[in-house]
């Protein structure tokens, strides 16, 4: 049981976690933090939070609890913001889409060292954000990734674990550079992939025409580009190293196919078509998870 | 009212075309046809067809409309096969992914012209194949476009448009050229970079757990890359030049893409990450169609 969890940023991410702990009896008592007041206001008048805070300091104190659901690049300066506030033996967790760089800012900002601090991703969202999209189920079934360090406490991780437990999730652990470099691939480099796409046919000439003929595959790649833009951005600098990495992969094997089209290499063509779905349905028969 | 549908080839188009026109009352009688007896016996089973045949020329005896629903590539050599039994007055449409090669093939194999034959194309599918997955709803809604050439007659069109109303779908005309480069932007050119995609992470060194931790994104990706790689295949070989075209222009953007990542310029990702996403919304909001 969380005596007081603190939510820094209340959003989809942070508000779903808040209304899936409160749903399971899982918490006593919510604090929330942000810049703005107004939307705190609607967080607590939409039963997200008890209450709210605008100072990270103050948001933390008395909790035992800490999550962290800023951008990545608004971490460093809420980690620091934060610790005039923080309890001994309070756990503070993320739940930012890149690891390495979290990690990297934590150990800059927590003056004690970051013992307590347990850096996590929950593998899940909708393509709508704000807290009034949060919703209790959001966690449930889903993959949460913890990715502690040399220097993390067993304890701490403990805690932190059966906090995402309780919402429903699916906790695993791996490395922070694992971590980026798996979510470079599976969401990082879909992401790039499915904006290019999107803003190659937004130039195009046909480009009306176009949008309205929309067929096969190219919706489910316009809902991935209708994501935020500044999150993304931040997201993509957060992971530079590992997204050029698994884009220029990426490039090679599609110039490979191109010159296979190109050429009128057919059975090349298929012969990639092939291996793909092959791979893809191992998958799909070998459960995975998870959007 | 049709009084004797032919449909060649009865797979999940074909077979839901049969199914939707039987269930809006808008046909007497169907005949299939296809190489595989096994596999037409199942579709007489499920009564999507009244009975079959594996000669085309028998299977259009009587039959005062005829839909090829076979792939692009088999094409001219069904509408070879048929003409010993084509009844006059006669009408004879497609339901092929690509219209300029299907025209031309047409031109080749009608030795009394193509006034009667209504190139068509409707936009919609589902992951699966076969007729065990036709379904009399699956045009419902969904656009099918009629590419007419110069030959082609207004009452052999006014037919062809009229079998698609009555299964649901809205229809609309374009030229075959400009179909083309509309789905080649639109639905072939997702395809090539979503097999392009999962091939790349099936061939890397994670790929067991890349996978399983398919994050946002990954998911969609993969079910685009679970088509029917000889389906694909010979889509994109029939309609190679546009498929190129289209893919240089993507490739094109996304190296700028590349670019501005790999330089540090987060102003130009963002930039265009959100001109992807006001384009994508504009269209979502719009209306715009289809899966």
């Amino acid at each position: 049981m969380i005596k007081r969890l603190a939510i820094i940023g209340v959003g989809l991410i942070g508000g779903s976690l808040a209304r899936a702990l409160r749903a399971g009896g899982a918490v006593n008592e919510v604090v929330g933090c942000g810049r703005d007041e107004a939307h705190l206001e609607r967080a607590r008048a939409l039963g997200v939070v008890d209450r709210f805070e605008t100072d990270p300091a103050r948001a933390v104190e008395g909790a035992d609890m800490v999550v962290v659901c800023t951008p990545v690049g608004a971490m460093q300066q809420v980690f620091a913001a934060l610790q005039a506030g923080l309890e001994d033996g309070a756990v503070v967790t993320d739940a930012g889409s890149v690891k390495g760089e979290v990690v990297h800012v934590a150990r800059a900002a927590f003056p004690r060292g970051t013992g307590h601090f347990v850096p996590g991703h929950p593998i899940a969202g909708t393509e709508h954000s704000g807290v009034e999209a949060s919703f209790a189920e959001l966690y449930r079934g889903r993959r949460v990734i913890l990715t502690p360090t040399g220097e993390t406490r067993p304890d701490a991780l403990a805690r932190v674990a059966a906090m995402w437990v309780a919402t429903g999730a699916m906790v695993t652990r791996m490395t922070p550079e694992h971590h980026d470099r798996v979510l470079a691939a599976t969401s990082h480099l879909p992401h790039v992939l499915a904006y290019a796409l999107v803003e190659t046919l937004a130039s195009g000439p046909d480009r009306d025409e176009i949008f309205s003929y929309a067929g096969g595959g190219f919706a489910d790649f316009t809902r991935i580009a209708s994501s935020s833009p500044d999150m993304w951005t931040d997201i993509i600098r957060a992971n530079r190293k590992e997204v050029l990495a698994a884009l220029d992969h990426y490039l090679e094997r599609l110039m490979r196919l191109r010159e296979a089209i190109g050429t009128g290499d057919d059975a090349g063509v298929k012969a990639r078509f092939t291996h793909a779905k092959q791979a893809r349905d191992r998958f799909a028969s070998g459960g995975g998870g998870g959007k």
